[in-house]
């Protein structure tokens, strides 16, 4: 299959079963939300070492939250319920709750995950629950005047390590390929890239001549190894670079796919682009498989 | 004492002992800089839910780099030079080593502190250490060419927790000050503010009604319980918002809340400013005190 | 007059009656509302080349604007209705117009000025006519549905050229203390600072050697013809920068200036801020006089 | 022709020649440079109410600028020579000479065009002129120091009015997808997009029934006109935009359409995105044309 003079292998991304939740966080105005979201969701890009992964869905205009403020949906992803709900709440305690003029919000039906319930304490007793109809939110006094935040949010069965690597001449052409890509895809919903700037290069394999390490280095894409290991890349090809998308969804995690690849064909070999796979470990370890070609039929 | 209008208490902020680092990050342009820097800083607001304090001192150009490129100066605190070392190195490997054409060097003279010794062994024993005069680097082979990471960066003994509260009419206009200060301070070398934006609404107190939890909100400067604790603050104050600083030394701390209360100041009570206070302790936990009269002299 | 170990100059800076109006943009979202918004005040620093002085004074929360769509208020001057006129109708043509879902709306009561008045010729005879109370708005289809544009906005007198001088040890120095500054000016309402970042290098006198200018560069105020010239700076200054301020009123110009001038002696000595003074000419030329130490009492 | 389900009309966007050429400017960092490019490239969306239509083409590293400072290559566009000049001086006595530590080159070989030439008068006598090589500067005091500014830039014959047309289900999603494709075109060198954001709602034909006006709405692309009027759009379209590319020659234009439409047309008609045309006025009046198949060929 080739799009634009750029090759798209045959193969599939391999994906993961994970725990998934989105939350609504307002604000004053877009300044104060973004702050708020940029710092709760700092530092989550792997599971592996963070616990959780989490990024901005999209900002919101007022009309579209539940206080009529500025917002932002959040996504965040753990690999179980507890651990989902522990990262929450924590994240929430740090960075949401210290945060001028904040409120917080379930933005996902599904099994109920406790949020405000663990900040509540934090009033010290003047804290004061409100029932909206079946919605149970905590009013927690604060030098600002109160942090509101829902009691539980809801978690479904997501998606995680949606994936697809390009293959490129140059670290700086692959990169502006991709800042266009990374662009388009996150306008996409039900999805976030988790890496810097949506972004990875450190790809793995399975394990390590360490013994202690599960992971290590894939040596088969670096492409300074060419000549040291059992290569997966051409001379031509100076850098690869990896998009991982964690989605609520199959489809989300496809449609987001499609578009991040088509994105990066557009620019084609004479941008130094010059092809599209996708990692997987055999398809043993995943729940979920992503044909590179089905996804973009 | 007074500025343009605005109470200065004689009061002080009460700071700790905390161990410290620079690191500089460098990558192809500003903006993977950013990326690098940012998700490795967030999520960094308190070392008591992160471990850690981190945050951007200020952005470098090429020629104040080590390799010539546009960089970054981070800056991280932790309790003790083992939790420094646990959180500096796991944050390297989940926020740099992942970010497209990032390197990261010590940015500080001091006790030496592991930081590439960690991240090398991801290179799978295709790794190669390299000596620059007394500093050894690590060049670990990724699919975007190698990552460059020093060995060990420096350490120091340093301030954290350096503060001072502002008592406005309204939270809009305090963070409109707030927002002016932290514009300001964040010239300043030397030190970060860690919360989101570089403001914390929910002040805390020692102790709570519930026995398990250390701390709680800080109600005597809580506009809503006014008349329900003994509160220190008159009617016409409608928000209390903290400014909180870590500073690798005294001097730079006091040189920051100086410029930072300053700046609040310079807005005055007709935008809505009506006092400058700090948060201490009475002064029997922290290492150091800040008095708001003499920092302002 | 000594701020904080800067001295303040006993001088004053002259300015000069316009005419001014503001106007609310709104659009989708806030980075349509900012596109059109920063092209319209593009290239507006000086009525001497571009005939007019234009920027934004505030971005709005939906439920600040007419139509409940996140928004801006820009401010414009030029030195006769007539020109703002001709100016306001031209760039709201080349670049309102031509922005996707962008509207236009009067900020201020005032003498009626022309405004869609203009516009609703590009209808093509397929333009509506719309009146909510006193006000008529022009409805001109468009490929993206209609363009609102309200007819007239209301101009009143207003000042131009208030300004403050700082006098600093190096560029860089005078410019962090001034980036700060000019944070804080922009929260201040009904002014502009019309030059590029806020601040100008290339101050002026009147007259020049060569017949046909009617103005050349400050002589007295260039560190690098200290020796050649009639000097007003001491051999510690490195470089002398500007803020002009553009405002709706002398007191809107007063308290920007204050809060300009407060916010750049925060910085000090110790940061290289030297000392304050005010650009004039005698006196005789302008309308309105802003003597600093009555601005700062 | 169809990308992932998207119409691509057999027809051909029309172009003009104009005049270009490419100034680099440089300065203290990134924020100082981009105030100068932002503020001199601002109201400069059309030739016919601008006189000029400039961008900025891309940002520079250090190493990529004649002063190895941080810098921005910028493109101007007028319809003569004459203009040209007019306009650029003009701009550059405006938003460049007034800016902080800015310098200016030239950044294209063609014929010469006067740059510093009209700016160096500003120095009143005190200015200094340079030779490098065959380049000549103007070295003009001011009160930072001195603006160093080339005498002359090069212009070459250029292209005018590359575009493509995206026909959308509304506006919001026609924007979506627009947004993507900007940020990937603004990728692509020796182009700018001179509209707000790069996008243009107010698609024009020849002539009105105002016989003063020679150019009007165009009418058959308008959602709200199509039961009035000639309508070259079915019901399914709510919204059509416009990108309009300048470029330095053919192939740059021709490679940014592609690029552009690519993007767009990943995000399919499950986001809106129904059709891509091209403006014309029949082939009569332009020097270009640009056949949307052979673009994308």
């Amino acid at each position: 299959m080739n799009i634009n003079g750029v090759t798209i292998e045959d193969t599939f991304a391999e994906a993961f079963e994970m725990r998934a939740t989105r939350i609504v966080i307002t604000a004053m105005d877009r300044n104060w939300v973004a702050h708020a979201a940029e710092t709760m969701t700092g530092f989550a890009t792997s599971v592996i070492g963070c616990g959780l992964e989490a990024g901005i869905e999209q900002y919101l205009e007022p009309e579209e939250t539940p206080d009529g403020r500025p917002g932002v949906a959040v996504l965040l992803f753990a690999v179980s319920g507890k651990e989902l709900t522990k990262h929450l709440q924590n994240r929430i305690g740090q960075s949401v709750l210290t945060c001028p003029t904040t409120a917080v919000f379930s933005g996902l039906d599904g099994e109920a995950t406790p949020m405000g319930e663990g900040v509540r304490y934090f009033g010290d007793g003047y804290q004061i629950s409100k029932l909206f109809g079946e919605r149970r939110f905590w009013r927690v006094p604060v030098m600002d005047g109160e942090f509101v935040c829902e009691a539980t949010t809801g978690r479904v069965n997501a998606v995680g390590g949606g994936n697809f690597l390009v293959l490129g001449r140059s670290a700086e052409e692959t990169l502006r390929a991709l800042e266009a890509a990374i662009e388009a895809m996150s306008r996409a919903p039900g999805i976030i890239m988790p890496f810097p700037g949506g972004v990875v290069r450190s790809g793995s394999k399975v394990g390590s001549k360490y013994k202690a390490l599960p992971a290590s280095t894939n040596d088969a894409y670096c492409p300074t190894l060419r000549g040291l290991t059992d290569s997966n890349i051409g001379p031509e090809v100076g850098a690869v670079m990896e998009v991982v998308i964690d989605g609520l969804d199959p489809d989300s995690v496809s449609r987001a796919m499609a578009m991040g690849i088509q994105t990066v064909c557009a620019f084609g070999p004479d941008n130094g682009i010059l092809g599209i796979t996708a990692g997987n470990f055999g398809g043993d370890l995943g729940q979920f498989q992503f044909s590179l070609h089905e996804v973009l039929a």
